[in-house]
């Protein structure tokens, strides 16, 4: 029997309906050569082709200590969507809204190593990875125009990025992005009704519950999301309120590093490489102790096609109950 | 120059950044068999499976005088995700919200003709399709439960649908649709600041204007949105205020597949056969006389893959100018 779940944040009601198996066989496949070189001359985010990305934003060199002396640079995106240069202008046409685009679009090359994927990278690089948004995070919030800097990975053609070279980009906007809205408009919600986030709410019973959880550490909890819009969605949140991912500590860092390398390699070894989207929900940039928000990573593995009126986002079916994709990644290998 | 275009009812600004062309060579097409027979005795929608549908809700036999003797049919989902004989139960988990899966899972069979494509379906079977959604809707709001019939029509594997044969599908639910609620809400926030239904204001903002205009009858425009999410989406709205879609006249369901039909035959001559989504915006069903929501059709082709991190909703990007897109399909043949 199908039921419906509601998102207590974005108060969104998803169709549950595991009535039919996952096709195991049917699920879309990151197609990877046989072997993956360390270094592609052709591919601009390896090391010999640092002319072709233009101005380096940051640069990190802790790890890596022969050539190419880089363990992982900031560069602006080559054709960049949104430019810091632009002047802000704002006008209305009639009963629209309009803005120049100002903004950021900056690519964060995770790693010198061309075949360093998700599911293999070692830990102290993905903390780095961590680290250089916290970085870009401090830089960009100097721009007062900027409202929001939305942090996201996506692997595979099916996630809209067929770069294999492994890097996350990430776009700075002069307003904070729909889906981050809504969550915040639902926390604070929350908040007035409870006087306590939602956020904090969701780790303690999830951790008393223990059907929908992951993986724990010190920090952080990983979990498949009570009213998961797509089969194995995984949250990792902070298990502490905090409402700002640049207010971490070194430790927290690493205890993030360090879950999220192992829910990649969770998902590795029950699907293989799978597309993907993971994004960073942060609060706004210009936004400080927020009592009702906390920052959180949503993984979503593209594992299946939409399956119902999704393209305009109106209704979300879920083929798979997330206490069953749960139990999977944590019997899984990571 | 990009630029960021906002909504005026769901609030959603999207990034406008036409400065590469559209792969013309690489979008996505729906592959056809280069003939499709009129009938496919493999196929469940075709005359003479009759019994492998089921109970039949609804039957048309208006222009079809031979055998199968019937135009349209409407039968619930083989395998429905949504069933009326369900129990309404309602509860709480903690946070979260739960409520049994009540609701209906139905398919119009829109014509007899397993060929009957919706860039060269006859206007008279389109506008039979309207006549069935109007039934429908009547019939399912008799049940209290029911808040809002979803109905959409979905082509190509890349729309989640890889079915030929012509047909639509309605999900009933009881609640209204993230999507339509956001727009419900946002409507409702404006008719309170200027007592005017936000849809009203666009219909005469766009006709004055013209440059997003596709194409307009006695009773609709159809028109590239001013922020549209996606290039050529199309919105075919009713010149005149009209909250509900089952308060329409039979003259208006006729200049409404008159519309849809050509619409449908001018994507066809600009791309072939594109992956589309046509979803119809109504009023909740218990909904009456609302003076700030007016219905409306959304068609959606899917020529591109996500190209942000559009899968979590959170930001568009589009890289046709509706004003190219309405152009190139005032232009084309339809």
């Amino acid at each position: 029997m199908s039921e419906f779940r509601k998102d207590p944040i974005r108060h969104r009601w998803v169709i549950m309906d595991d009535e039919r198996p996952l096709p195991k066989d049917m699920l879309n496949r990151v197609e990877l050569p046989e072997t993956i070189p360390e270094r592609d001359p052709d591919c601009p985010f390896c090391p010999g082709n640092e002319k072709l990305t233009g101005k380096e934003l940051l640069r990190f060199n802790f790890i890596q200590k022969e050539q190419p002396n880089w363990d992982l640079r900031v560069v602006p995106n080559r054709m960049p969507i949104l430019r810091v240069e632009t002047q802000m202008e704002k006008a209305g046409e009639g009963v629209y809204d309009w803005m120049s685009g100002v903004g950021a679009d900056e690519i964060i090359i995770e790693s010198p190593f061309h075949n360093d994927l998700s599911h293999h990278m070692a830990v102290n690089r993905v903390e780095q990875v961590f680290w250089s948004m916290h970085d870009r995070i401090l830089d960009l919030k100097k721009d007062e125009r900027l409202r929001y800097t939305l942090f996201f990975k996506r692997f595979g053609r099916q996630a809209g990025d067929s770069f294999l070279h492994p890097h996350s980009r990430m776009l700075a906007t002069p307003f904070v992005p729909l889906e981050v809205e809504a969550e915040l408009a639902g926390a604070e919600e929350f908040f007035e009704l409870k006087e306590r986030c939602v956020f904090c709410d969701m780790v303690r019973q999830e951790l008393k519950d223990g059907s929908r959880i992951i993986a724990v550490n010190d920090g952080f909890i990983a979990m498949a999301p009570y009213a998961s819009i797509r089969p194995y969605e995984v949250w990792i949140m902070p298990r502490s309120h905090q409402d700002r991912f640049d207010g971490s500590t070194k430790s927290l860092y690493f205890q993030l590093a360090e879950m999220c390398a192992s829910i990649h390699r969770k998902l590795f070894d029950l699907f293989g490489a799978v597309p993907f989207i993971q994004t960073l929900h942060d609060a706004p940039l210009q936004e400080m102790d927020l009592p009702y928000f906390h920052w959180h990573i949503e993984l979503v593995p593209l594992l299946t096609c939409t399956t119902a009126s999704q393209a305009d986002g109106s209704l979300f079916i879920n083929p798979v109950l997330p206490e069953d994709a749960a139990a999977d990644l944590r019997n899984a290998g990571g």
